[in-house]
């Protein structure tokens, strides 16, 4: 358990291009063989239906992204590789959250706004054409991360919103239920990926119809990079590296020493053919082995049926299915001939809620609070903190003592007095110090 | 198949009382008996966790419920019956309709507008306190319903606008899927099933807390009874029955020769106590029998849970997961080895595309529409129908070669002049007479 759990999604619509390889593919494979990280890599199939209504096209895209990405060197005995639908809990856990979520966060969405937004702009009602499947994305999002606590997600900045979306329901869920029952995960954002220009300059994206398909053929490969756009100077004219898609890409392929050397050839004037030339060499060296391996399991499609199967399986036995059977019983979903045995529990439950608890939430407004309660009754209630560590803090220095004379930043409940969050901070250490004795 | 499949959910929330029993488990469970139907019964556990966040209640709930069906005589043997999270398609058929679910439809519940005009008028944000389970129910009822191409839903007046939402959903499932994969489900409303007096003389209900429970002991039920509203007139004056919840009350309990003699009783003076003890023999010669049964379930736990369990099991096998199979091909979600038989398959599909076909749909005004499609164009556009049978007969009528000289239910596509249309109509005769052939 003292590994770190790191999560990541991988989309499986269109072709993989060398965007995706350089962008995706190729840093978090390198990821993938830290020692001190249990990785999880999945196929986000039950997202991608949110946009793509093409099953054929589904399909294919699926094996297509498998293929390359286990032809990368993704290594199914040393990480979890598995489809999501491959994986009912997945969904099962996504309407647990769904009655926790609250709406409004949902609607404050990045992706479902841009809908609006772009509706709006064209005079059409706010919801127009948009799908319950695009609004809800970030709780089945929330579900492919919090079943398996995972405490880490490599994300795009544009993607940061969903992890603080996933870490808000699984902190709801906790609080309803009264158990930790979710690990808050954090999005680790990575600015320094390298990323690739497309054949128009752009970067490189499906959207922009401009990628190079990352497992193409040599002779197509090479005449693909023949048209990335250039200027339109002459051989022995000296070029510029700075703004040059040619030279961004070749960087993306290429050592130091080799960019080093190739900015050099550029101030020296090679012309564009030879740049293309060279650029072609670079790319080809790295990927062909890549697609050797590509096309060897391309061709044998039920092994990669096999080894996305074998992944679930074994993930739903170590880990989805008790997950998700812990979940049932915290909502109520249990079997009816134990009935008795958990009313004791919650009566021992309820006999513990009697004893003070700070509860730490966020509310609409964004910001993290606390209150410390006792039963029903509301002892103090905080005032709204930036962060969840800012209120964390503020709640261990409470608990060490140090409240603070007139400190502003919490108030009395109704009532209560002083002596009454003295003796309930007094009960509390008691508690803990009994607890631990209990461990001991 | 010639059965009429209908399917109801009972709510797993609270304990049974007399209300539940005359107005929806006692209807029911005479329904379940006739010939001609295919019944669904099932807990709505998932439903239950919108509103109940605490699970042993939730636990208790559901045996109660359970143990109250069964004593009240549904055959398990002869009936579905099964507990709705022991089902995992539904959660992932909720997902899949998710994904075609129009956004703007769900803005139109009753329930979560009635939640949101609750927050306005307290000044709140709009969605305040609103969960996603609250916007997202209808969509989670669809995928109970359409997983079993349930006919019938027997529902309440304000569960109408859902069943037209599980149409839609439906739809739009078969027409982006290219299908029939759905029946559409119809709403049976009954407006004069019995409904009982609580204890103040308003509808009994949980929210009201004016419920006398089904199986309360007989000392019990006497005393609760005894505590039904009555006016203040005298053994011996005349009482009206008219108005009277004692009587609406001995009415839902009694035949019709017994409510007479009851209804001469009130006109002959009967005092109010033994007009309630002929009440209370009355609700007890039918409920001590049930009562019997009810308790010798409750002891035996294990064997309603073996029972759910059972149900369940047998219920995917012959439905659920073949019915879920067939949902994900059809979305895309397959068998990677199977890819390229299955792109085939759209290659055909794609060659029939080109035929002509009539396409019907709802749109967001609420009315039914179709439009003669050829391939990706539009030959011809209805208005709009009231009904999907007005616009079925419109349709089939076109069919038959009856357009109708300068009909104006329809108008042509962009550029389609009459002979296209004729053509098109031709060779969708052609195309029908040779499947035909090709069937016999």
């Amino acid at each position: 358990m003292s590994k770190t759990r790191v999560l990541t999604g991988i989309t499986t619509s269109g072709t993989p291009h060398l965007g995706n390889y350089v962008g995706a593919i190729r840093p978090a494979i390198a990821a993938s063989r830290a020692p001190d990280a249990e990785s999880f890599y999945f196929l986000a199939d039950y997202h991608s239906l949110i946009k793509a209504q093409d099953p054929a096209r589904t399909q294919r895209s699926t094996l297509e992204i498998a293929a390359a990405w286990l032809a990368c060197g993704l290594d199914p005995d040393k990480v979890w590789f598995y489809r999501q639908s491959d994986v009912p809990e997945i969904p099962e856990l996504t309407w647990l959250l769904t009655c926790v979520a609250g709406k409004g966060i949902l609607n404050r969405a990045h992706a479902y706004k841009a809908a609006v937004d772009k509706n709006r702009a064209e005079g059409e009602d706010d919801d127009a054409g948009i799908t319950a499947g695009l609004f809800m994305y970030p709780v089945l999002m929330a579900a492919d991360i919090l079943l398996f606590n995972a405490h880490k997600v490599p994300v795009g900045r544009d993607q940061v919103q969903h992890i603080e979306m996933a870490r808000d329901f699984g902190q709801r869920f906790n609080h309803v239920y009264g158990d930790e029952y979710f690990v808050l995960p954090e999005a680790a954002v990575d600015d320094f990926v390298a990323t690739l220009p497309g054949l128009d300059g752009r970067k490189m994206s499906k959207s922009y119809d401009n990628t190079i398909p990352m497992f193409a053929p040599r002779a197509e490969l090479k005449k693909l990079i023949a048209g990335i756009l250039t200027d339109s100077r002459m051989p022995g004219e000296p070029k510029d590296t700075e703004g040059s898609a040619l030279f961004q890409f070749y960087q993306a392929f290429a050592s130091k020493e080799q960019t080093a050397a190739f900015a050099q050839a550029f101030a020296d004037g090679i012309g564009w053919g030879d740049a293309k030339q060279q650029l072609f060499e670079r790319i080809d060296a790295e990927v062909a082995p890549l697609r050797e391996k590509y096309e060897a399991l391309m061709a044998k499609p039920d092994e990669i049926e096999a080894i996305l199967r074998d992944g679930a399986a074994r993930l739903r036995a170590a880990h989805a299915t008790p997950a998700l059977l812990r979940l049932r019983e915290a909502v109520g979903l249990r079997d009816l001939s134990q009935a008795a045995t958990v009313e004791a529990k919650s009566a021992k439950k309820a006999a513990d809620a009697t004893l003070p608890a700070f509860k730490q939430y966020r509310d609409a407004d964004g910001k993290f609070y606390f209150k410390l309660v006792q039963g029903e009754r509301v002892l103090l209630q905080s005032v709204g903190f930036a962060s969840p560590r800012d209120a964390g803090q503020r709640i261990a220095a409470i608990k060490s003592g140090e409240i603070g004379d007139g400190a502003s930043d919490f108030s009395l409940g109704e009532g209560v007095t002083d002596e009454d969050v003295n003796a309930a901070l007094a009960a509390f250490v008691a508690a803990q110090l009994e607890g631990e004795a209990g461990k001991a």
